[in-house]
């Protein structure tokens, strides 16, 4: 049988979702005939308005309805600390730890030579620019990139730069990295050798 | 950190579907973030539009959007032939085995009396003026309904009036039943009782 076309279009465009195949799709669509139009009408607006009524923060580049984001207009961030992320979900989940009170800078992507990103491709020259204006305050800069060979790959790139950086401007700035190590409630036994080895190389004294 | 209105919005939005929680919910907002507005507008347009372009068959119920289903409309099917069922996304099921030629009456529902959904409450009065109309084609009429105590219910008030039917008109409607027994790939260890029994009960001559 061949579905309304209204049905099969709703369903193609959940099915383009990652994680959502050809099933969960359709019991979306099936499901959303059952709910009031006006619903419908507004997750439609919700759709439509998301990225016309969002921006990136003038300073950091996290996401915002304001010229700036929360975080930016916060006073009671620490500004001496600088927290460098990939994308805005590593923000999000970084907050969610209530361990950090300093500022962010979100990249956008990470150094990535197979698939032709560079340097210049992700908001690494806003970095820079930005460090020029506000390097007197910065004390310390986190890189938290992923543990992944792009984001490796990364880190070290930014720590070359905002080491010569410091260094032409006679400027101590402390560079660190996130811990890598076995998560919280593994078990060693079924640890991959990478984390176990790096949780080997970088024990704490106790 | 406080997420940009349109974005929590959207997030509430998915999150109010059934299956996706909120950790899903923000992954598919933030990765709606980095498509072409032009795709959110088309996903949109699906939404809103959705209910208002689809209606019911004007003759089984079955989703469309055209006065008629496309199902009711092809003169190939058998009119013989009558499947009752719960419903769109049982008959879509079984449309799909391509087992099944006949026409089709979805019900919106089963009778279940501990949610106060009574014989009234479904299309069963519908079929009934159908059966008026068509009874002189219909041969059989196959009870679909889901194997739950619901379904049950509903099959067994269905047979009974539909017996009363063809006694006063003096017509011979053959009532069926779907098989119940064993999935396909099931193995007999792992089987419920009540499936189990059912395969015994009806078990076919070999």
């Amino acid at each position: 049988m061949k579905l309304p076309a209204p049905i099969t279009e709703l369903i193609d465009q959940f099915e383009g979702l990652p994680g959502i195949g050809h099933k969960t799709a359709s019991r979306l669509a099936f499901y959303m005939l059952n709910i009031p139009q006006e619903r419908l009408n507004r997750f439609a607006t919700a759709l439509s308005e998301l990225k016309t009524k969002t921006n990136r923060c003038s300073r950091c580049f996290n996401l915002t309805d304001t010229p700036q984001c929360s975080i930016c207009t916060d006073p009671a961030r620490d500004n001496s600390l600088l927290c460098i992320v990939e994308e805005v979900l590593d923000l999000v989940g970084i907050e969610q730890t209530r361990k950090y009170n300093g500022r962010y800078h979100v990249l956008y992507g990470r150094i990535d030579p197979l698939n032709n990103m560079g340097p210049d491709d992700i908001l690494i020259p806003q970095l820079m620019k930005r460090l020029a204006q506000e390097s007197e305050d910065i004390k310390e800069i986190i890189i938290a990139t992923n543990p992944t060979m792009e984001g490796e790959t990364t880190a070290m790139y930014l720590k070359k730069i905002i080491d010569e950086y410091a260094a032409n401007h006679t400027l101590t700035i402390k560079i660190s990295r996130l811990a890598y190590g076995l998560p919280m409630g593994a078990s060693i036994e079924f640890a991959d050798y990478g984390t176990l080895g790096r949780s080997f190389e970088n024990r704490n004294s106790y």
